[in-house]
């Protein structure tokens, strides 16, 4: 079989994806904290045979024009939704973000196991050292550290977790009702780790899930933060803003995992992408000029502020993105504003927060199918994160329309290869 | 309606509740890591009109003897577990244990909110302030705090969550598509904390569920432990030996209170029971005999040891209990263990490891009815904990016998009085 596309839907508990305008759509439902919407919508995913799904995570309100004005925010912790999720599907990947910088990593561990356990095989740990002072301070911590620290402290992170989550051999469990024995100790490795910033002593108690233990995905592109994707990830989302630009980063993110001694193929480089569907070209114009303009300006600027760290709303906004200084802050998204050159701040931010950044894809199903092969024949990509612009009506429209055309080209399954999800992203 | 019984389900992620021969009955089904087993005994127990059902936690193997002979172990975090029951049921109660030393009061406050919101007002959380170093050592923590500081903790954390729980006023979420006006702020209150273990600065994200926030349960019998009881809980539960053991707890509780300004009929006592039910009275002694055997001495030993906090391997089994020093440790377990009197070590051990002490109330479903209704009209509880000695045979035959009986003397509710635990245990 030729090289199979990956598909990710990104999700968040709250009224915005990337796109700012998303809530005030006509038809978004906007039924984000009923877990019956997202019980069907992660079937009509699994239908359309993704990968996976997953959850960015906000851990506060990044600041008070978001909170008014509904952008980026998690309403809910995503851990029990996913839970529920997990009992309304069979396959699909269950994807969350959790954050490095404010648990022990033994509760992050035991957590993430038991869902993976719990689903059969199918989550997948999204790694975040989280960029917002807010966050920090909400968890009590003052501060965050200072971003090499904070890279320094999720890989003692992750270095917990994968000797926590190896820890069980085959047939610890005995469970033999007439002598009494019920785990065989000599099959159960014990952690010991003193790092830095993290330590843990101790038997996981949790047994090793039907794919052993979750998926790492990451979406770091801070030269620090690709160094640790290419270490630990085994899928990797991105924002890019033209096929150039995923070329360049594929490439670079493929040698480095080579280099860090693994198989590139066996971390998935996903682009994001904004499918917006029309019954004609023209039509899906019109929808994306009229979603769009549903961005609300003041919304725009609060939200780059959040992104890259810094406070932008006192800057006019008539003044050039390439003259602020924004070295404090997160690396990724500023170099990804940076991208879009010569641009204002207005308009930067305008663009921002439709889509941030990532293109948005517009056409007729045939056209956004052919735009998807390109990105994807021509190696930008292993597969997309694909984020909406209703909802549910975006997901429910590209697994109509998309997915059947891309299945019919033989550039994407017709279903899911076995039952966990480290199976269908190796596929 | 005259006062009504109430009854909540102690169940743990592994192959022992309270009854340490509880795997290894023949009928015990032992299914502990499939979702599915979970969700139809909520289905049971909502459908015998319990309460709520609850699950202890265990953060690790408290020794290796408890994890090579199946002692008290949570195998999975109970969070995403109780999500998915959750799903699986409409009004039952669903309780689960945080601990209050290893956490950030935030990530605590906002899982219990998440899950309390998704069930739509059922969940309770069992504080514990952990007992076991090993608990401590598995995340890192080194040391757990002495017994009062662990309770300073505990009081702060309570303090955090209390105030981040009631952050929201009605009408918070505007979501007006027109305007782009989602959140109004000024029906959002700031939580601005600094303690001397815990703090919290921020808006909290997650909106009130139907009962507002999640009931407190607490279990803490040393004075301390009363203390903070007194001061939080909404639901106690209690080991105590003997009718009159449980009425001298029972208005000792009330009386604390009232004197913490508090209405005490808003703490509910629940004191542990573990019914075994026969055909004849005999039929159910022989029970009794058969799963007490199952109890494996050196297990419990093992138990002791980590209940109250020392290690008693090294002790002859036939010591006199009460020579032992057990200044360090678990005030609560060590008092109820010194209640059986007179006993050796290897004596108390077993009685402790058959039900932990609490009574075995055995006899036909008549003479079970009879003895919960004297220790109920007694005052010596408001209702009942009920540990299984088979899973989930028990369940399944207390909910087909005696809930029953209890109903037809009027003792007990025949349906939920709303939808939310709270409501459940205020009636």
């Amino acid at each position: 079989m030729s090289r199979q596309m990956h598909f990710v839907a990104f999700l968040i508990v709250g009224p915005t994806s990337h796109h700012h305008g998303m809530w005030r759509h006509p038809e978004s439902e906007n039924r984000f904290l009923d877990p019956g919407f997202w019980e069907t919508l992660a079937q009509t995913l699994e239908a359309g045979r993704f990968d996976a799904l997953f959850f960015a995570d906000v851990l506060t309100f990044y600041n008070d024009t978001i909170m008014r004005k509904g952008g980026q925010m998690s309403l809910l912790d995503p851990v029990p939704l996913v839970a529920m999720m997990a009992r309304a599907t069979q396959r699909i990947g269950l994807g969350l973000t959790m954050s490095t910088s404010f648990l022990p990593a033994y509760s992050v561990a035991r957590t993430l196991a038991s869902l993976d356990f719990l689903s059969g095989g199918r989550v997948a740990w999204n790694v975040v050292t989280s960029t917002a002072d807010r966050e920090a301070q909400i968890h009590g911590a003052g501060e965050l550290l200072p971003r090499n620290e904070r890279y320094e402290r999720a890989d003692e992170m992750l270095k917990i977790c994968q000797d926590l989550w190896t820890g069980w051999s085959e047939g610890a469990i005995v469970m033999d009702k007439d002598s009494g024995r019920f785990i065989d100790e000599a099959q159960m490795r014990r952690t010991d780790f003193q790092g830095r910033y993290l330590s843990a002593n101790g038997v996981f108690p949790v047994p090793p899930s039907a794919q052993g233990h979750p998926v790492i995905m990451q979406a770091g592109s801070s030269p620090r933060g690709r160094e640790f994707a290419a270490e630990w990830a085994e899928m990797i989302f991105t924002l890019q803003h033209s096929l150039r630009d995923m070329q360049a980063f594929y490439t670079d993110i493929k040698e480095r995992v080579a280099k860090a001694g693994r198989n590139p193929d066996h971390c998935k480089i996903l682009t994001s992408v904004d499918p917006i569907i029309g019954e004609t070209e023209a039509i899906a114009r019109e929808k994306q000029a009229y979603i769009n303009d549903r961005v609300d300006p003041e919304l725009a600027v609060a939200l780059v502020s959040s992104h890259v760290g810094i406070d932008l709303s006192h800057y006019p906004l008539d003044k050039p993105i390439s003259d602020i200084n924004a070295e404090a802050g997160s690396r990724g998204s500023m170099d990804v504003i940076l991208q879009a050159g010569g641009l204002t701040l207005g308009e930067a931010a305008k663009r921002f927060a439709t889509s941030e950044l990532c293109p948005q894809v517009v056409g007729t199903a045939e056209q956004v199918a052919d735009q998807l092969q390109v990105f994807f024949e021509e190696k930008g990509c292993d597969g997309f994160i694909m984020t909406p612009t209703e909802m549910p009506g975006s997901f429910e429209s590209f697994t109509r329309s998309v997915v059947p055309i891309l299945q019919k080209r033989g550039l994407y399954r017709k279903d899911y290869p076995g039952t966990t999800l480290r199976q269908t992203l190796q596929d």
